[in-house]
């Protein structure tokens, strides 16, 4: 299958734009990216360019998909009592069903605004992961274990391990697993230092929380004198890969710690926002060399699995923490949210670049919008006025996942139909 | 001509949502709002309102819309630096036509992400009160007044009042003009008192720029030993009704101030988080008893005339400035964004309300999306998940300007193109 998209512009490594290029794609891989009426036919299938900005595509490096279940329910709270008295106890309630069906729900949602890879930790993950085979983008899968007492660090490592055996390469190459103990504060020492073991035989990262409010700093300070990285660290955990969510309330130490073990921190900023945790100090992280990636989190907290809407609030809320209008450039947002950053995911340098021989993930991103017009700079106008409905196409590995605005691969009326009628017990 | 919305959930004026209702539009005003099936025929029209939420629309009240031709164009910098060197350097080279046709883009923008009313001043104002006229919103326009010299203040008095006395009123009523001297730090005290007297004596609004940067607070306490709002309070420019865009650096005495004298704040958060001017203090504000309303200012810093935007970002931004998550809720964000709070723009509580006998100005929103799903509180939706593809029909004054994503009154493709064109001179 040799596909071609004709005349588009391409968002390069370092957010530049090429106008008009032809892209072929063989199978699930970029052939070619040569200037417009250079790329050598026949082909089996043309995609017109013209007017389109060609991206690598979003990567949502920290999101609970199915807690799509959750968008519009809960009181805006503080983290622990949002927690406790509006998803904990819900969340007892929940089934295979709802998960399979509420993170279908969510892929519909992520294809719409571009997202191409997302790294996600819930639980009935095996639902998950035939919705992510079904649906056709790139995900980090893994069981959410939460072992506050030590009967439960057995059952929940061998819960979690089983699912990362089973689901890791799995869907051509597509699902990548890892081992996510939930945070610092869910899970005792020894849970840690197993499931550092078992990640680094089993060769998976870890992902976790980690520093998300200044509450949970403020307790493992008192109890063991340490900051959550600090205790991490001495625990071994950032032995093995690992994407750290949210990192709002880190030191300077904290960063450098960060940055000696290449942790990949994931900046939550709606979700920060609405719980309002705090802005992490992105700025502060990325010149200590730490790599910073975007998330949505879950849409419980974020409302959205819209990762441009993220890249917009990571530009506005890194220059007011800084004090500086050029403290987040464009440039940087977009790298944030894009598969550049992403290699913790599990494909390396593998996707994130279009460019001859890496894997054929991409999004088309219409610039004709009232609302996208003079067009000075198309990278700008991507990071600052682009909307969802910009995004017109979606690919990865190769395969159309959304043409033109159509779903292929999933039934969204189906899906939305089946979520509001399961979506009746929890009201 | 009699038009029926059949059976559309309707926002009223605290939030709250009433599902299934049927809401008749005679001429320009609501007849009524009565449960589906209820009202009474024969209708000239019927707009099928089922899975869709009536809402009274949104307001933009602080814009420079003609600013689109700057959008993508400038570098990210503080305030003075961005004037300075972006944008007035540009803008003495401004046309007549170049207004004329970027107002018809940002209109286009604006309907088509819901706003039906909003407040702009800049130049060549003429042309954007005819865009206007065509385009069939609600507007306050004025002509800004920058007057730091003594021989300025007659002049731009003289075309502000000119302006201000041939259009108010204009429009069938959608037109009202207010004066607008720029700021403070831009026109001279004669020019704020002698605007202030003019204001008055033609019954007009002032709508200005005030403390938009901590520098600018500064040194007019140095020059004065007051902040800009008792300087304002001391010329007596509160004695007029007053939109002061921005308010992000007002003490607790500045806040009181605003109160007394009714003065309404324009927050714009994108723009001020752009320009890294900081995040105004609205939960204080609101405390204090000020009204306060959102802006997207010009679209060259805030990228977007996308009200729905500024909605989401100033609850985030109010969570996060306050730490605490109930700070601004989803209902005061949707209240800041729409008609209720914006008196001041000139139509009173005539209009912000579906209401028998109110002005008929409202948008419908689609709920069907999957990021709208499972939909248990749709105002919250609105606020946190909904995009600017979910707003299917605006309606203003009783004439549909958009159906079910159409435009009815502007040639989108016709303008886009026109600026496209008018663009290159300032690439």
């Amino acid at each position: 299958m040799r596909t071609l998209i004709r005349g588009t512009a391409v968002i390069g490594a370092g957010g530049e734009v090429t106008p008009a290029m032809d892209v072929v794609i063989e199978g699930n891989r970029f052939a070619s990216v040569v200037p417009a009426g250079r790329a050598q036919g026949p082909f089996d299938r043309t995609i017109e360019g013209e007017g389109r900005i060609l991206a690598p595509g979003f990567v949502n490096a920290h999101t609970h998909l199915a807690m799509t279940l959750f968008r519009g329910k809960a009181r805006d709270l503080p983290l622990m009592r949002w927690l406790e008295e509006e998803v904990w106890p819900v969340e007892q309630k929940l089934t295979a069903e709802d998960v399979r069906w509420f993170s279908l729900l969510g892929l519909v949602e992520m294809i719409r605004s571009g997202t191409v890879a997302f790294a996600d930790m819930y639980f009935f993950m095996e639902e998950t992961a035939q919705a992510v085979e079904e649906a056709g983008l790139r995900a980090l899968l893994s069981y959410g274990i939460i072992a506050p007492t030590t009967d439960r660090i057995e059952p929940e490592l061998r819960k979690a391990g089983d699912f990362a055996r089973e689901w890791n390469g799995a869907a051509e190459g597509r699902i990548a697993t890892a081992l996510s103990p939930h945070a610092p504060y869910t899970c005792l020492p020894e849970l840690w230092t197993k499931a550092t073991g078992l990640a680094r035989e089993l060769k998976l990262p870890i992902h976790t929380h980690v520093a998300e409010t200044e509450d949970e700093v403020q307790r493992m300070r008192a109890e063991t004198g340490r900051s959550p990285v600090e205790w991490l660290e001495g625990l071994g955990a950032f032995s093995v890969p690992t994407l750290a969510a949210h990192c709002v309330h880190v030191s300077e130490k904290d960063c450098d710690i960060l940055a000696a073990h290449q942790v990949t921190a994931v900046h939550c900023p709606s979700s920060n926002a609405r719980l309002a945790c705090g802005i992490a100090p992105v700025a502060d992280m990325l010149k200590a060399g730490v790599n910073v990636t975007l998330g949505t989190d879950g849409p419980g907290s974020s409302g959205s699995l819209d990762l441009m809407r993220e890249m917009r609030l990571a530009a506005l809320l890194g220059k007011l923490r800084q004090q500086d209008p050029q403290a987040i450039s464009p440039e940087v947002a977009f790298s944030m949210a894009t598969q550049r950053r992403a290699a913790a995911l599990g494909w390396g340098n593998e996707i994130g670049t279009i460019a001859a021989g890496r894997l054929a993930d991409g999004i088309l991103v219409a610039q004709q919008g009232a609302h996208m017009v003079p067009g000075y700079n198309p990278l700008t106008d991507l990071v600052y006025s682009a909307v969802q409905a910009d995004v017109r196409s979606v690919f990865v590995n190769g395969r159309m996942l959304m043409d033109e605005g159509r779903l292929l691969t999933l039934d969204e009326e189906r899906i939305t139909a089946k979520c509001r009628e399961l979506a009746q017990r929890y009201r």
